[in-house]
């Protein structure tokens, strides 16, 4: 199955489920992906709980499925005396429940009852191999050179505990009592095998809260990701996906996820005026569009000066920074969470972007473009990186199989 | 107005939103209220971001509103040197700011943009004064006794850090980004005149996850709220809010929030079987209905033995102790938010429920019922009160009033 994915609501970013087909569960209606988010009406949203995503197929879910209201991180670490053998088990025990989770089923005798009543409600659950889990497994031989550490940016200020891990799973759903229930279980599922190094929260949208099919805003208020590979250009597949031939096989299909907790200094950045925080970013807070006209999809006129023989996009503005065209053509598919983890007696929010971008290949997607805004980026100032993660995700399991099946048994 | 309540969806747990208007702003259908929750119907949902709920009336809203899915409690000390004066600007600036953002318009100029594009999303933002605030305001002599401090229970763990304040704001949107947008502002709001002294985050059960017009579920599993007073129950008005005839005229309409961050030890309530955890509640997990039969709103019969000659519901079941019939009629109006602020390394969750109740008098509500709990509640050695506050909340402002404008200009 080459689409695994469902849709009845708006796109992901101004992306979207590439060429989405509907499994809706229990209910009419359903069905959609790019066509539905094209026009101008409220999306119908019978169909929040009953959503369900597949599990099984050529990719794993999570990746190009719209963004979820609810998201959930976490990675662990082998437990100690675990290896190949406890992490194959570990892989099959949690693939077989993310079939479950997904679909909506109850999990068992052990099933914590958190989720009962509710549908599958987009869940998603992904799963994907930090650098360190080829050392534990001595399966050192079949690292990809795409897990290679990313190079240090100037500008970060990571924290180990938080950053990397053997095994990363990431959850998405549009109900936070689904999306914890589905996070609890795999948890629970790793039993003596693994334990979490680190796990965060984060949140989007609710389906329905706009009606218009917009991309998402971030905690600054900025509408986030509107330069997202699209899905109906030719070369979205390769940009996201590792190829069917590639020299680690069992990658095939796979995808390398970068992930970033970025905190937004927003006490900085509020103290902008709208007028600066247009500069800072080179778009229209309202609507995305560049700063040289147009709407949110609008290709930016880069060259273009002002009356004052100035640049109307600044040299430092972060659209123009990042933009793929000015990084060789460096795509990646941006599907971030926000976060917010409270407000701490000084005032200040720990709130930001749980970044995750998708690609084939991280020097060709995340690193040039994240080298080029930690040498200029006018955003910087009112960033901080404060932990990262690198993952290798493989394809999809086929029925009866388990997520990276090729790897532990090939 | 005696209701400035809106309700689309499931009720306010079994109970709801007591003789609901309709005010839906910018979209077809909405309406409803107890009529539209009492079919299996799945609830229509074209108005998530575009239900409105009423800042002016008699009650403040985000007492009897049904529960959103996000939801922000933040407490405010008066700054050094902020007395009355200050204290009365900032609420008449906090109710403008509230019934401009419960309305969905942007704020003005320093906006930070975040809630673009969404509607109101029924968002509710609701205001109240702890004990302190009358000591620095220089108002102690109309300090209701009700503001006495509750007793100390034997089980509390209670953090001086995270509980309490002069001034306490509750946020509730059934969209993430309008309640962060909404916490944001009023923080900023604040301005010199005080400053937050703690502040939590919460979630409840997505409008549409389910069709079924459930009471909510907790993270133990268990469906909550059960025993809530009805709104079509005579002595409903009076049990939770305040006569208009009362010594204190300014708390007429008003009511009393009693807050206890409730932490659930879920690794050892998961420890237990299914068959353990319901003699532990006295109630099915599955649908909630008393393990003496019936469904979820039968009355249960307490003096029922089994062929074993026990009580089918145990002596210190939760239900049980709570009831109201076994706490001389005490009622509150529990009207909780789940936690979630992430999985340690050590895997312990740190989760639970942050408890909201209200009630006419807190020693007529809450006290008895934890009093009673406290003693021999088989539930007590799963959940640790980490933190408590009690707090006035005025009836709601007329338009061109502000919130608390009867006790501050009085």
């Amino acid at each position: 199955m080459s689409e695994n994915e469902i849709s009845r609501r708006r796109l992901l970013g101004a992306a979207g489920a590439a060429g989405a087909t509907g499994l809706v569960l229990g209910a009419a209606g359903g069905a959609a992906g790019y066509a539905a988010a094209s026009g101008d009406a409220p999306t119908a949203l019978t169909t929040v709980g009953s959503t369900g995503v597949a599990f099984y197929g050529e990719h794993q879910a999570g990746i190009t499925t719209p963004l979820q209201s609810c998201g959930h991180l976490i990675t662990f670490d082998l437990a100690p005396g675990a290896g190949r053998r406890e992490a194959a088990a570990l892989m099959r025990r949690w693939s077989t429940l993310a079939g479950e989770l997904m679909a909506g089923r109850p999990t068992g005798d052990g099933d914590t009852g958190v989720a009962l009543d509710a549908g599958p409600s987009s869940l998603t659950v992904t799963f994907g191999f930090g650098r360190t889990f080829f050392d534990r497994t001595k399966l050192t031989a079949r690292r990809p050179a795409e897990l290679d550490p990313l190079p240090d940016f100037s500008a970060d200020q990571l924290d180990a505990k938080r950053s990397n891990g053997d095994l990363w799973v990431q959850i998405g759903a549009d109900d936070a009592l689904v999306a914890f229930h589905a996070l609890r279980a795999i948890q629970k599922a790793a039993g003596d095998a693994a334990r979490p190094r680190w796990q965060m929260n984060g949140f989007n949208r609710s389906p329905g809260a706009t009606g218009k099919p917009m991309t998402t805003r971030n905690l600054m208020g900025q509408i986030d990701g509107t330069g997202n590979p699209k899905p109906d250009e030719p070369d979205f597949t390769e940009r996201i996906f590792v190829p069917s031939k590639t020299q680690h096989a069992w990658m095939a299909h796979g995808s390398y996820a970068v992930v970033r907790r970025i905190r937004m200094l927003l006490d900085d950045w509020e103290r902008l005026s709208l007028k600066q925080q247009e500069l800072v970013i080179g778009r229209r807070k309202s609507d995305g569009a560049p700063l040289t006209g147009g709407s949110e999809l609008t290709e930016p006129a880069l060259d273009e000066a002002g009356p004052d023989g100035k640049l109307v996009i600044p040299g430092n503005a972060h659209s123009r920074i990042s933009a793929p065209e000015q990084n060789g053509g460096a795509a990646m598919l941006r599907r971030p969470f926000s976060y917010h983890d409270g407000i701490g007696p000084d005032g200040t929010p720990d709130a930001g972007l749980l970044f995750v971008c998708w690609q084939a290949d991280p020097l060709r997607g995340f690193v040039p473009v994240q080298r080029k805004l930690d040498r200029g980026d006018a955003l910087s100032p009112f960033v901080r990186h404060e932990a990262s993660g690198l993952f290798a995700v493989p394809g999809g399991a086929g029925k009866g199989e388990y997520v990276g099946q090729g790897l532990l048994e090939a």
